[in-house]
């Protein structure tokens, strides 16, 4: 199983949204375009404009109006990104030097405000009030979740319900309204919309779960950053979580985070890598995913949906 | 003439939006609710929501929808001040620490995100395409305005020409879609809107370029920030501009943005402001106000318009 395959009934729709990209990195100036290119080509999974599509599979599919949702989805997914490896303060994503790192914080704050407006302005032309407001609702809900998480203590971060929260907020929300978008522009029915919006929280949620169990576990040329980056950044994830749960008595967790003792990462990490912890995060990562193929259940049965579900399945097996 | 005198025609709708803004403030968790109160009340002139108000007096006038898109437009101003203030590393503004000096540079960074959102948001309820579309345009212009700002030289930053691009990028347009918002929400004729987003780049563009004459010339009481701020961040405004253009063999002002030179800024300070550039610069000044004032003389006259009038001569006069 792999994405190429998964993403194969929306591959011609996907290439689209890979030019669209390219085209808006195609700037009024040099540097614009410079930061664009850096930031768009080339850049990731696409998961995420790839769930837009697939959504808008079940009813009315329209190009014109879901081609340009997918690459405003993927924009502010990358503006999030370039905003928060400045919060992080991240040296690498994907293999190379952050926007910050590279180009300086200014630039990489600035270029993500021109993401965010930039995709503001693509859902803007689809002309549909209901992902208009759905749109700006979701960057409302990132941004005031990535706030809350810079006041957190260590004690808060340490409970599974502050970290469901957070990501709920973070990642579950904009796979929800890439599915939720691709579904309402595809005129789907109310019911539809739900179980396509319920299948992209759920998806999201596993996603993030195996994203911070591969930051153990993985391998940097794999991840395209180093081993234990969330500890690095005194970032408390599920893996971290359940750790402290089992063994409360072991307090190098919590040094770690809160005097940034980034000496001890690595022992950190090689602790919890050959706890069963990691295991019972996967199983909790299982749940969402199996919860996300459930919400498609009810859906017609056609390519889109197999994918959708095979797209569960590759979620908690992937290895980057 | 004061600010109060001028706002009366919309004075009790500008009182709703600073409600609407406090209840803004009045967010999901306390950290957010600080924030937000710490840059929203009690912030600044409020020009640009009176702006939309007063442009909305000539037709259909809709406080339902004029109220919110009043509000959006000093949010996403704010935002705009907040990330501004990060990236010139500003350490006062309106007479307080900056939001990223008093909380650090992640939190006011994700508070602008929250910002521009919540205005993005407002604008969605109006459920207007055309105003939709215009505030993400606008959003776009702005940082890509800034964006192009950090790469320039000292050889381009001293030409009239780039500084008049850049502050239409920055001031202006923020203006006129303050008031070319106003006119689309209270149907206006196509002549009518366009006639007010004249009236309002050329009134951002004088209103800048005092901001800028005041930046030398005022008093830290009235500016709520140090005399010479913009030399201090190494940022070339008209004065410095108009300074180089006369006195070319005079090095001062080359050497204290390009190296930084704090310690002669007092000294640029007072040579520019005894020199004749400043009565230059107030010229060019009012000439964008008379041109915003000719731009309203076809609207029908009422209370609105001599308020517009009045607030084209309020912003050369103003010493704050």
């Amino acid at each position: 199983m792999n994405l190429a395959n998964i993403y194969k009934p929306v591959k011609g729709d996907l290439k689209k949204v890979e030019q669209s990209l390219e085209e808006i990195a195609d700037a009024e100036f040099p540097l614009l375009s410079e930061l664009l290119a850096y930031t768009l080509k080339d850049g990731g999974k696409r998961i995420r404009p790839a769930l837009t599509l697939l959504s808008g599979k079940f009813f009315v599919y329209d190009t014109a109006l879901l081609v340009p949702m997918a690459a405003a989805i993927e924009l502010l997914h990358t503006a999030t990104l370039v905003h928060d490896d400045i919060v992080d303060n991240s040296p690498v994503r994907r293999g190379k030097p952050t926007v910050s790192r590279a180009w300086g914080e200014s630039r990489a704050l600035l270029l993500g405000d021109y993401l965010f407006a930039k995709a503001g302005s693509l859902v803007a032309g689809t002309e549909n009030l209901r992902v208009i407001k759905l749109f700006s609702q979701t960057l409302m809900t990132i941004s005031a979740g990535e706030l809350k998480q810079t006041g957190v203590t260590f004690a808060q971060a340490s409970t599974r319900d502050y970290y469901f929260s957070w990501v709920s907020a973070k990642t579950a929300r904009l796979f929800s309204t890439a599915t939720e978008s691709g579904a309402i522009l595809s005129q789907a029915t109310e019911e539809a919309i739900e179980a396509m919006g319920s299948y992209g929280h759920n998806l999201g949620m596993g996603f993030q779960i195996v994203d911070d169990v591969l930051d153990f576990i993985g391998q940097e040329y794999e991840l395209g950053k180093p081993v234990g980056s969330d500890l690095r950044e005194g970032t408390m994830t599920l893996p971290s979580i359940l750790f402290t749960e089992s063994y409360p008595e072991d307090k190098l967790i919590k040094s770690v985070i809160e005097n940034k003792d980034v000496e001890n990462v690595a022992l950190a990490v090689e602790k919890i890598r050959n706890s069963s912890v990691i295991d019972d995060c996967l199983s909790l990562a299982e749940e969402f995913c199996s919860r996300a193929s459930r919400a498609v259940e009810k859906l017609p049965d056609n390519s889109a949906r197999r994918s959708l579900l095979e797209l569960a399945a590759y979620t908690v097996e992937r290895r980057k």
